[in-house]
């Protein structure tokens, strides 16, 4: 018989679990449409039911001890998820807490750029960190900060919010879905390198394989295949990218002087084409007492189920404290 | 007979101590030079000689349980002071090691904005505070940062190097002392708004009682006094200055969300035309979660004898854990 948690990724599509055990193995997991029904209380019917008969099948050797959540603006301390625009649930839902009614074991929950962060921590690469930062890459930047061996959630649940530095002083650059300009996410994200690449396609009258892709159409697995070819803008844009990110974590790293930076998410994939300018630009940018002392790295989780182990990963780490 | 620590301020010129209570209340201080002798061996034997000799005045009611340092540089993971631009003591001096042969008491040593924060959090407005940042505005701009209650060293012991964050990602901007350009402190210091007036008097041709004053002569404290008399050019000054702080402070929430933001340090004496920009632009930049959440206030530590108190408050909280 052996503890596991129960991680559960909510995305705006499906949601996705795992019963993990403490090494980070599934005994059973599975996947269930986020959009079923039209409330909260619809998905959880739904949700309860396919989980609980999942469970059904390893109860003779598992013990449910609790279940860690990652979510689109999930909050720590209040548990809920907070307005979150990819969600078809409205306000603020208190999920932690109807969970906790279903399930009968506490449940922990978070956003998911500080799931990934807490997966890093318990089963990738920060094992034995204490000061780290992760950079989730998908259609936005999402970051979790770690700073003596703990999460930083600041005041109100929220710190961690690197998508949405400013890349200048001046209130000028690309606008932000939220509502400013110049944030770090319109540059260095899925979507970011799409508008990049739009631009350098307006600037130049360079070949690209791209030029025949409309914006809609467009995917940074697109991209990332194209700079394989040798395709110039797409290898362009990546640098750039890969710059704008760079000089950003520099302000990272004079704030909190971490071991390592970890890359995580689709563009990761691109390997060389991001890293390669992301360590460069950091370097060059770094105060002098800083340089050379940070590491650049991709995710110790691997691609698949990182956010499932992610969301387990911070409910083990909450119980052993 | 009450416990005390000996807090000490290690600057340019001068060194403060003082004999400090767990309520901050000074027994007993004093100052020494510096710069006497040429090596931190000649300093340490005149200073041991007369703090010494200030102690045994008060060793019937006082009993000194451990020494806080606040240095230039200082490292308060190695206890050292390394390679501090402004001392005569080159290279990595371990300050901490010295002074514990001397007075074989716990000795901690930190930098001089770490030492602030601390000092916020034991004796100022950060009493019941978990997560706060500090921003001394001194020649240059130093920070400390607190998270979950602890202040953030980072990796190294460097972390909280704020006035070293770029206002911009081209790499363009105000050369620092540092080798970049465009760093925070080049814009937001008490020398960053002498180089802000002298733009200001050559980008307009305004009416200024600094166009009298030569840029050596020039002193943040004059700036002040001059806004104070309504001279255009100086409040024009602190505005600018007021928006980049403010705009780069909000880069720092988005890392950390903190509960408040202290301004400490002689530009502070300017108050509203620091402050009100200050807070104007922090909270015109904020993501919208953020908006009206982060108090940008003066230091709850007045202006007199704040560094020895931060110096006393780092041994007070390492010594209670």
């Amino acid at each position: 018989m052996k503890d596991v948690i129960l991680g559960i990724d909510i995305g705006g599509t499906n949601t996705k679990y795992g019963f993990l055990d403490r090494d980070g193995i599934s005994l059973a997991h599975g996947e269930i449409s986020t959009t079923s029904g039209d409330t909260v209380h619809d998905f959880l019917r739904d949700f309860y039911q396919e989980v609980h008969a999942k469970f059904r099948k390893i109860e003779d050797e598992a013990r449910l001890i609790g279940i860690g959540v990652g979510a689109p603006n999930g909050n720590f301390y209040t548990g809920t998820i907070e307005n979150a625009p990819n969600l078809k649930w409205h306000g603020s839902v208190p999920l932690a807490e109807l969970l906790q009614t279903y399930f009968k074991v506490p449940v922990y929950l978070t956003n998911d750029a500080n799931a990934a962060a807490i997966g890093e921590m318990i089963y990738g690469g920060a094992k034995n960190m204490k000061n780290f930062v992760v950079v989730t890459l998908g259609t936005g930047l999402g970051s979790g900060i770690v700073v003596n061996g703990d999460l930083v959630y600041g005041d109100d649940g929220n710190a961690g919010e690197l998508g949405h530095t400013l890349t200048n002083v001046k209130g000028t650059g690309r606008v932000c879905g939220c509502g400013r300009r110049g944030c770090l996410e319109t540059y260095v994200s899925a979507t970011g390198i799409k508008r990049t690449i739009y631009k350098l396609l307006a600037d130049s009258i360079d070949y690209s394989e791209l030029r025949g892709v409309s914006f809609n159409d467009l995917t940074a697995e697109m991209v990332t295949q194209a700079a394989k070819r040798g395709d110039k803008i797409a290898i362009d844009a990546f640098e750039y990218t890969g710059k704008v990110l760079g000089v950003k974590l520099a302000d990272t790293v004079a704030h909190l002087s971490p071991e390592a930076i970890f890359l995580f998410g689709g563009l990761v994939r691109a390997e060389e084409f991001l890293f390669d300018p992301v360590r460069y630009h950091l370097e060059k940018n770094l105060l002098p007492i800083f340089k050379g002392k940070v590491k650049v790295l991709p995710s110790g989780l691997g691609l698949n189920n990182t956010a499932v182990m992610g969301a387990a990963a911070l409910a083990w780490k909450e119980l052993e404290r």
